[in-house]
């Protein structure tokens, strides 16, 4: 840090399994990314290239060197993975994370309809081959997943093999744990978390207010995701209770977290 | 393209007349154009500085080289060609374009009174000296113009000597072919294209939602602008059925357009 | 300028003290801070570096050297004084500014609770080492402060030593000056104008509704802050009549102001 101020909550260093924080590249140049690592690199724990961006970019492998040599892991969105399902081609998705070289894997449902053993045997069968983040929830506002139903849907993707869970939000933050409002669906929220553990969950949170919700709600290192490049730093200072919205939360804590 | 998908719309490739991107420069730096055309010059068209910026921004001559080096046309907004008007500087204008090399200029009067018949005067006296976009539709929320109004419109500026008409929609994408929630005014989208070429039109659509209303409605290939440069790339998924917006959209099509 | 218009506002030029406007950078690299300085560097007056964002950008020291290089001052956000005061680190964040080479501050109670008479003396000693600027607003949209009361606050502050005052409107622009909805607080503005000198207060307007409600109600050279880099050039077009917000505005004036 630049300077000294007590009674900052304490962030884990990396690589962490809580505190951290997916960014969405959703066609960067290199320059810009470079740009990113320089002010963000410390704080941006894995980069997801977002839904089949990575199909139409031009510069895809060298931008996976330049995050590779930085150290940051990246991923294909997972709409990729169900752009090549839905069109039978898993085996060439396969030779696809191969041939980019790449070591992490989205598992997701959000865009077709997939009956969950089956969404549980890809989860399996990539975790062979890479680090599985699997997905739970729509991108259709429409359809409704009660509580229970998201943990158990969640328990047998993380026994299947996944590394992560991710809560769906799309980039607009408006479906899945999001009302249509951007508001967050809070009673999930605290259900889901008294059967799935803190670090196993990556909650996709790219409004503001739902990354102050959480930090709030779970504390400076909770694990949020869909987060733009230029955000990174603001959500820092959010972990850190040094933005307006958190400014006071961290301050009468006995033990930040 | 990175790898092979199957079923994907097929794209025209440049010079089209189908398809084209029109993405808006509100003030890129020469860096900023760089970084835009390595990862989005194969998807972008043609690049409006907007309105007034190019009054301003002390790079103009050199960023314009940029773009005509990567062989990407660019114009003015037609707000600036209104303020010259409004000026009575018109001689004027006609110069600035020379100077600055511009092959391509807008003509339009979403902020001032124009009577037609002097608009399309303009048409026809720049088309012989660049090739103009011309614009129907004002700026200004209160203005409702019914449909065959539209429709008359544009017909003569095209027979006046536009290369392609634009429907307005601001950079916010608030009026004009929108309602100001942002809706899209979907019963004069539908009565213009009974009687104007699909192709001889340019919609402005700068949200997102507005880009997948149009893609459904019109095809993969359909003619959008106002786009922002980091949107150039999410666009062209969505084109594609690349994003959850339009994911199964063209997947059970007999011929993807 | 690139071109000539003729009865475009008269903008002062630097270092002026009408007109000028306030950028806010919350994380930009060294090279986006290269680029925003080429195209904007002309019309950019002062940069804050955002709330807390200085305490955790690892560029820092290279970063205001950019900016000092091309002459333009920066200061810390106030919320980064006040996590220094609720800390009872006040001396500590003396020794910061000088050790960052800082010539501004802002001294501002928008996230604490302070009695004014403190905050005054906070100002007073601020000045013996910087200029200061000084923030009237709470960032909490509970607490409406009567015009009669901001104006009172604006005076003893500017009396303590303050060079100028700043209407809090936060990043999002939905506190302070602003109703929730965004929407100016009219009636406060005028009255708040009644009593001070236009020059010393830097009204914070991020949102472009409100730098046109601004320039339209005050003139081409109102103080505006809170802006984002990249819109610093549409900024300056509103400001000029050369965007449609605007582009009558100054047309039918006798002296454009």
């Amino acid at each position: 840090m630049n300077y000294t101020l007590n009674s900052i909550p304490e962030r884990p260093v990396k690589p962490r399994e809580r505190g951290f924080t997916m960014a969405m590249d959703k066609g960067l140049s290199i320059r810009e990314v470079e740009d990113f690592l320089e002010v963000a690199g410390e704080y941006v724990d894995i980069v997801k290239l977002g839904w089949g961006t990575s199909f139409v970019t031009p510069n895809l492998k060298q931008k996976l060197e330049v995050y590779r040599a930085a150290g940051i892991p990246t991923y294909f969105g997972g709409t990729l993975f169900e752009a090549f399902i839905v069109r039978n081609q898993f085996d060439d998705y396969r030779r696809v994370l191969d041939e980019f070289g790449m070591t992490f894997a989205e598992v997701s449902d959000g865009s077709l309809e997939m009956p969950h053993d089956e969404k549980c045997e890809y989860i399996a069968k990539l975790s062979e081959q890479v680090t599985v983040l699997s997905e739970v929830g729509s991108k259709d506002a429409e359809k409704i997943i009660p509580p229970y139903m998201w943990i158990k849907l969640m328990q047998a993707e993380l026994e299947a093999g996944a590394w992560k869970v991710i809560g769906e939000a799309r980039e607009g933050g408006n479906v899945g744990l999001f009302r249509s409002t951007g508001e967050v669906r809070s009673g999930l929220v605290e259900e889901i978390l008294t059967q799935i553990p803190f670090e196993k969950i990556l909650w996709e949170a790219p409004q503001k207010a739902q990354q102050v919700w959480f930090i709030k709600l779970l504390g400076a290192n909770v694990n949020l995701g869909n987060i733009a490049p230029s955000e990174v730093i603001p959500l820092e200072t959010i972990r850190l209770g040094l933005r307006g919205d958190t400014f006071d939360h961290f301050l009468n804590m006995e033990k930040p977290c």
